[in-house]
């Protein structure tokens, strides 16, 4: 007696993400990319680092000088220089020679090594003991080893974290290209939900989607609009679904979307212009009255208005679109961690299900325990550090079980 | 031979992260308190939700008119009326009885349960089916069942995720006693390094460390104050040190602070005033040339050069400093992601070993793969997911061995 139609697994419905389009792209500093997507290839302009380049502080030296020292039979050099940090050494150095350096000096020509000063006794200035050897090319890095020029290092569609910034000031690019931030419009709906600083009389709630829904879209990286509550009336929900899809790039509606008494959401969508119903219902749990809608162009959601079913959602399907939005090749991996669980738990076949679990680290790796609570409290999520993915065709998972969660 | 003294251990460093003080207090918006930290407990300001609430849309009835109740001997109940969302129900229920209510809607007096909307089929107007019993408090929330009027809900020194920020405009809290955000001073140091914009001759390379470590400053929710690039010289070096030690609450300096031919950090930080040296070397690698002083109270850390190891040190060593200053009152809990190992490594006894290794999702959990190249190249940090944290008493790991990997 389901009141859905269009009901899609989760897998249908993450699927449907490729149906969007990227932002517009834009040019920003690279000091203002972090999280932003690449959206071009990035190409090495010169090799990096260029020239061979010492590891270690030490003496640069030609490698076959060194074969046999050891702290009993040190090898003796011949000092033939300093080298000068960031300076082209102006002498080269000969079988029996070393040249003083330090990390991140260039070698001089004939040297193809360098000794850490751990192992090494200066005799004088002139000469110095080698108490090890070292092969040919320890503790150097060689001009192409990092990046050969005219490589693409960094794909278009790439999160730049802060290591892939740091690569791209290390290339010379001062400004990237990248995907601008989307936007992602917030709508509250239902007549018992009142604003954060009003006081509830009995039967209300007060807002807590708006901001626990637009602190996941800005951990995201995207930027959240607040357009505050809307009643219960169809004509002031498609006002603001109207105001926000013009301004914004998605469109986050929770509340109204269940069935029965209430459901505005897909009645209102329905009748916009440009729109399609892509799912009504989505048989996971909690989250089932899931609805997504494709408007202009994009993507709009109506979510459940119980703050731990919408947050659920958020995470698991709304992300990968704004992942999508925000021109990502593939969706930021989402990194499953292993644990044990710590007792049964049942789940109900033909639904997937997601729960809240605490982890906790053992002697013998994480321990995922079931955070006990009805979806409608917020307090289950505030334990809670992950969601145990509980597939469709499984009834139950025992004490023990070998479980992968995904982290909040 | 090593030159360094006051040599500690990664644990050892860790200690001394609460000899700092967390910065000062402010009060923010609760909408602009994301990834800050409480700097006092919060209490519920009522009981949370305060009336006994529907979590499924459906009627509301005393269970005890269900019980017995099945798809082949429904139970019969009377329709009193229907729950307006966010009122208080003008009308009380009686055995026998039933009433209209949507998810999130306040039950009526006499009222103990409500029936899914699945498993009811309306008659007419005044009376419903009911094919499923329910126990009392099913698909309730009761009114003090997320938080109880009075209740500390949230301790200082937590960080707002999400949830957090979300429950805070739950119990009416449109601002938030929070620590402000620390401002880490960054400094790159050496002749040989160069602006983003340059082009490097030999020997020469552009400044990579700046945005790497900001963008991981950031990343841990900090803000990052660039003092740009200091050339190998002591008073210079001194100068911006002092004027970074004025403007914010921590400074990171990288290069400069390795054995031998330019231990210019170590003697210009003992030089300053108010100036204590910490540390002098850590026991791990990479990243044993690490230097940490207190100066005017306040942390500033020598680290390495190479990239690699500056961002190794920053990410298991610095942040657990800046998550202090923030006000946590533990770190971010850095959890370990467990997986297998997928060849044999080494590592030296007597020496942490913190391995860049990438994770492949395999049938039987994850596989970490150590990323090969030294520790002087980026790329290695564009292609790992985590870091393998190797034990000073182990000698090596060997292929299938399970491991715990640190996410980067």
């Amino acid at each position: 007696m389901s009141h859905f139609f269009n009901v899609k697994t989760l897998q249908e419905v993450l699927a449907l993400a490729d149906t969007f389009s990227p932002v517009a792209k834009e040019s920003v500093a690279t000091e203002k990319a972090l999280f932003r997507v690449l959206s071009e290839d990035l190409k090495a302009r010169e090799d990096l680092p260029g020239f061979s380049r010492a590891t270690m502080d030490g003496y640069a030296v030609a490698a076959a000088s060194t074969f046999g020292a050891s702290e009993s039979s040190p090898a003796w050099l011949t000092i033939a220089g300093s080298i000068a940090m960031g300076e082209v050494p102006a002498f080269e150095i000969t079988q029996g020679q070393a040249a003083r350096i330090a990390t991140g000096g260039m070698l001089p020509k004939g040297a193809d090594a360098v000794v850490m000063i751990e192992h090494t006794e200066a005799v004088d200035e002139l000469s110095v003991e080698i108490y090890k050897s070292v092969a040919p090319l320890q503790h150097v890095i060689e001009p192409t080893e990092d990046f050969e020029k005219a490589a693409v290092v960094l794909e278009k569609g790439r999160l730049l974290r802060p290591q892939e910034a740091g690569l791209a000031s290390g290339l010379g690019y001062p400004e990237l290209p990248v995907y601008r931030v989307p936007k992602v419009g917030i709508i509250s709906t239902g007549d018992e939900v009142i604003p954060v600083d009003g006081t509830p009389g009995p039967g209300k709630i007060r807002d807590i989607n708006s901001t626990s829904l637009s602190g996941l879209v800005e951990e995201a990286n995207g930027t959240a609009v607040r357009y505050g509550i809307v009643k219960d009336d169809p004509a002031e929900l498609k006002r603001t679904i109207e105001d926000a899809l013009h301004d914004t790039d998605m469109v986050l509606i929770s509340g109204g979307s269940s069935v029965g008494t209430r459901d505005y959401t897909v009645e209102v969508l329905s009748g916009l212009p440009d729109t399609e119903i892509l799912v009504h219902g989505m048989s996971v749990s909690p989250g089932k009255p899931t609805i997504l809608a494709r408007s202009s162009g994009k993507p709009v959601w109506g979510l459940p208005g119980q703050v731990v079913s919408a947050m659920v959602v958020l995470k698991i399907a709304v992300i990968p679109f704004l992942n999508r939005l925000q021109g990502m090749t593939r969706p930021v991996r989402q990194i499953r961690v292993p644990a044990v669980l710590s007792r049964n738990v049942a789940s109900a076949q033909g639904r997937r299900d997601f729960m809240r679990v605490s982890l906790h680290q053992g002697d013998d790796g994480l321990e995922a325990r079931p955070v006990l609570g009805k979806s409608g409290l917020i307090r289950t999520m505030v334990h809670a550090d992950g969601l145990l993915d509980i597939g469709e065709h499984v009834e139950g998972l025992e004490k023990g079980h070998r479980v992968n969660v995904i982290l909040l």
